[in-house]
Parts: structure tokens; sequence; C-alpha cells
């Protein structure tokens, strides 16, 4: 299966001509708290386990696109024109490939509020707003579920991307991914906080994909991922359900932790964290065995991401000063 | 079976008093290139895998044991009395009952020419000075692994500290552990360096027993260890015999890596990289892919062992000014 029989049989019955002239959509970026770490189908971005994930409110991507009567596409991100031969360019253009129908070519133009490939989903956020986009363009009316698939085509977490709030991406066991999409849970929790804790807003220096593959075929302590993501995917899901903060903080951190646990034991071996990151996680912990509630993550970057509750904002704000809190249920 | 019933086995026919009123021993330190962490047994210290370690040729413990006639132990390190309810001295008492014979009472003088508890296997070079100046003091003419076994009962680490060179620490299978000791290889590798960086000299956060403990008690992803240490060994051992020192390197550093992503991925997490740890594997990935030969191995502790072959020593010296450089073989 490759991606574009995938995209076929999603718009099998849909328009694949449209009167419109563009069409803008927004997607939140999304930070996973049981982490999608691994693929079993690198073609079609197919994960080796569930993953859950909170979005980020309205930190995320607007994203308008233009039907262009020109031989190249244009993409603009903050207003700023992305080189063809970039990275961003030759990753978006061989997505849009998928969608050129009637030989169209577009001009992406993205507004993004979050630092790009540092770690913060930007690439999940980007890609959901595109296909959002896309699908009021063309006006396929396709469901979410549809939505995340193709959304996944661009970028696994971005399967994500497309609800508010907490969000559940089954790995599915069907070859051709049908069943591989997120699930919006109904739970809410308005005390709830996410702080992004950027202090290196540099692109990483690994992908995530190049990060995840070379951890699955080099490191010997993988084998055992699969099966705590399994037991840690329930856990959460019960802690949620229970507006349980500390269960949902030691969860999402030991998981996090877990996923770096594992990049370690790869070779050549993989190390997000700068001595930044350690300082503050000893800081973290400094202040959890004081009594603070606070707990994090981290993803395929430096920074971390802290997670407590509106009560403890205060305390944090204080030892935190340059953390952004991001209130995911009440904006 | 506890450590009384071990040294009852291991002494069955052997003096128990002596017409000498001291005897004095040295033993090395040794790092270990394949890990112990995990013990199938923490009664008598006996490990869940095998392990193989290189000796640091003179940097150890010399231990002085002096009977005398007071009612309680004396205990010096470096020409300083030991304070009687220090973890030091309960430690060191607790192990010294298992030799009281004739209701002795001992006077221990150590000189360490290395740091004490900062991953630097201070414990195992102590306890086997103590156990090899005991077998001096009593003329117990015990075998290598006799004393390696008695050795264990104080550190597990200890019982590689017997010898100088390479020594294997089988894990044995064995109940009473009269088969978990270690045995000396024949190699000797006289290029091959060890360099120690030392930034940080202070006592460890949380000591390797309980850190190996909570891991074993707590980390999904310690179940593949065993497995992987198997195959390192296989792997380092044939690396010996060839003098290949990029195979050696790797599985080392890989094995390093491996157990302290193990660590990480314990609950709590435990983490004894600092920001300097940092800072330093990365200068050298970094001199490594300009063509360095040089690797690193970690400890329970912050600070790294460098390992590089003496065509390097000019290079590592420019570039870690501060390093100490140990030839195991030529010293």
């Amino acid at each position: 299966m490759n991606k574009a029989e995938v995209v076929k049989l999603i718009l099998k019955d849909r328009p694949t001509n449209t009167k419109l002239e563009s069409a803008t959509a927004f997607a939140p970026t999304n930070i996973a708290l049981i982490k999608y770490w691994g693929k079993r189908d690198c073609a079609i971005n197919l994960p080796v386990t569930d993953s859950l994930s909170i979005a980020l409110a309205n930190k995320g991507a607007t994203t308008k696109i233009s039907l262009i009567d020109q031989a190249e596409d244009e993409y603009w991100v903050n207003e700023q024109l992305m080189a063809a031969d970039s990275a961003f360019s030759t990753r978006l253009n061989a997505f849009l490939n998928l969608f050129r129908f009637q030989r169209y070519h577009f001009k992406v133009e993205t507004k993004i509020n979050i630092p790009i490939a540092a770690g913060l989903a930007s690439s999940a956020c980007g890609f959901a707003a595109v296909v959002k986009a896309l699908n009021e363009l063309f006006a396929w009316q396709l469901s979410d579920a549809e939505l995340s698939i193709l959304s996944r085509m661009g970028s696994g977490s971005a399967s994500r991307s497309i609800w508010q709030g907490f969000v559940h991406w089954q790995a599915g066991i069907r070859e051709d991914g049908m069943d591989s999409h997120g699930i919006a849970l109904k739970a809410t929790w308005p005390q709830l906080c996410v702080g992004l804790a950027i202090f290196n807003s540099a692109k990483k220096s690994i992908g995530s994909t190049e990060a995840m593959n070379r951890t699955v075929a080099t490191s010997k302590l993988y084998s055992a991922w699969p099966q705590q993501v399994s037991n840690e995917l329930a856990a959460i899901k019960s802690a949620i359900a229970n507006h349980d903060f500390n269960a949902l903080g030691m969860i999402s951190e030991h998981n996090a932790l877990s996923m770096h646990a594992t990049m370690l034991s790869a070779w050549p071996p993989i190390l997000y964290a700068q001595p930044e990151t350690l300082s503050m996680m000893n800081l973290i912990w400094q202040l959890r065995d004081q009594g603070l509630p606070i707990y994090f993550t981290q993803d395929a970057g430096p920074n971390l991401k802290l997670l407590f509750e509106e009560k403890a904002s205060d305390e944090i704000r204080l030892q935190f000063p340059n953390v952004e809190i991001i209130r995911p249920f009440t904006c």
C-alpha cells in the first residue's frame, strides 16, 4: 500500500475539481502524553502502538490554500517564501502531489504560532491544517476520521491534530490503515494546564522519523516498549476519566522518559536532551519533592512541556518565568 | 543463603586465628565495559547477568588491617578517621562482622587514590583490598576465585577487583553463588587507554544498589537488558581477542548508555547525567564524527571514562586537558 492508494480509497466518490479559489483552515498542535514511537509501516505512517495526545487550543497552524496558475507551487510560512529546494518545500510538495487532480498547483500560506521542527509538533498541525483546507477547497465533506487518515500521510502525529482536547490515535491492524486514525475523547479537564518551556527553538539535529526508525532497528530495549504503551494507555484513560492529576502526570512523564530511553539505547545513540533540559528536569523533580504537583513530557527535541493544574499556576509562573501557559479546555 | 553461610563455606578448612598483627594488600578499581546491572539474589549479591571489566592498574585501594585490643573497630580513609555512624563505617562494620572469629576487632587503614562513591568503583576496590588483606592476615591461601566470592559479599563489582586486566564476572546459576566469581582474561592490550574525566567528585545522590533495585522493579524496558548483555558480552570478547578497538568502544558505549536508559525508564526516574555530562558526550560524538576513535562509558555517577588507544592520546590531552590517562597494561 502506498500513500496515493490510500488517498484514492478515501476520496473515491469525492470531487476532484472546485469552483473555489482558496480555502483556509486551522489545526491545533498536539502534545502526546502517550507517545507515538515506531512505525509498523513506514510507507503510510502506520504506528507500532496506539498513542494519546492533548491539543494545545489556539496554538497551531492556520493555512490558506489557493489554486494558482503557475508551473510550480509557492509555499509561505509566516509571510516568508520557502526556498523550493528546502526540506520544508520538498516534504510539502511530495504531500501535495497526492492531490493535484487536474494538474493543479497550489499556493500555501501558513501562519504557525509555535517554533518549527523543535519538538512542538509543527508538522502535525501543519499537515492537518493543509488537509482541512483541502477538504474545504474541494468540498469533500470528509469525516473527521477520514481527515485524520489523510493527515497521517503527511506526518503520523498529524492524525491527532484534527480535534481539540484529548485524542486517542489507535494503531489499527489493517494493512491499508483505514482503522488507524484519531478518536476524540469526550472528557474535558478545565483545570489542566500545559506549560511550554521553550529554551531552544533551533531546528532539531535529527528528525523524528529518522530517530524512530533508528530506534526500532537498533535498540534492544525497544522490544519492551509496545507492552509498556499498552499498559500506560489504559491507565491514562482511567486517570483522565477520574481527573486524577498525579496519575496523569506520572504516566505521561514515565512514558516520555521511557521513549527517550529507547533512543539512548539506539546506535548511534540519540539524545535530544541538552544541558538546559537536565537542569530543568532537576528543578521539576526538586519542586515535586517539595510537594508541588508538576510533571513534564518531552518530545523529539530538547524542550520540556510542563503538566500541572490551574491551582499550581502562580507557583509555576514564579519558578518558570519564561514558560507560556496553555489551558487546553478554557480558551 | 546469606553472607555468613557463604563465608562459612569458603573458609571451612581455613584458620580463624593468626600470629600476625597486621597485613596489607592492594586491589585495583575496575571499570565495567559490560555492566553489572540488576541482582538475581540481593542477599549475597548474585547478578542477573555476566559482566566484563578492565582494571585501572595502580588506581585503587591499599588497605592495612590490624587486630586491635579495643571494644570497637577503627576505620581510616586517607588518614581521616571515619565517624562510627557514617554510611561508610556502617557498611564496612557489617562486612567485617562476617570475619570476627575470636571476637576480633580491626583497625582498617585505607589509602584510596580515586574519588569515593562518585561512580569510580571505590567500593569495588575497597572491599577487594579488605578481603585480600584478611587473606594475608589469617594466611588463608584462598584461590583468586574464592577471594572474588568473598569480595562479592561486600560489593558485587568487588568480585572483579581481584585481578589486573580484563575480568569476566560470570553470573553463575547456583543458589549458593559458588560459581559467581571473576575470571581473568589472558588477553593484554598495551595500546588501550582509559581517560578519567572527573568533573564531579561529589558523592552520588542515589547509591548504585538502590538504583539497580528500583530499575529491576519498575522499568519495563529492563526486561530486554539480559539478552542485550548476553549478545554484547560475546561480541566484546571477540573484539578483545582481535584488538578491534572500534568494536570494543562501540559495544562499551552502547552497553553503558543502555544501562542508563533502563534507569531513565524506572520510576521515579534515575538520571546520573549532569549538564556537564551531556556537554562532554556531545564533544566526544563530535570528535568521533571528525574521525577521532574515542568512545566513553559511564557508571552510576555523572563522570565519564574515555576509551581510546595510545595513538590518539595527544589529541585527547589537547581536547580534554583535565583528563587523567590510565594505561591498564603498561604500568
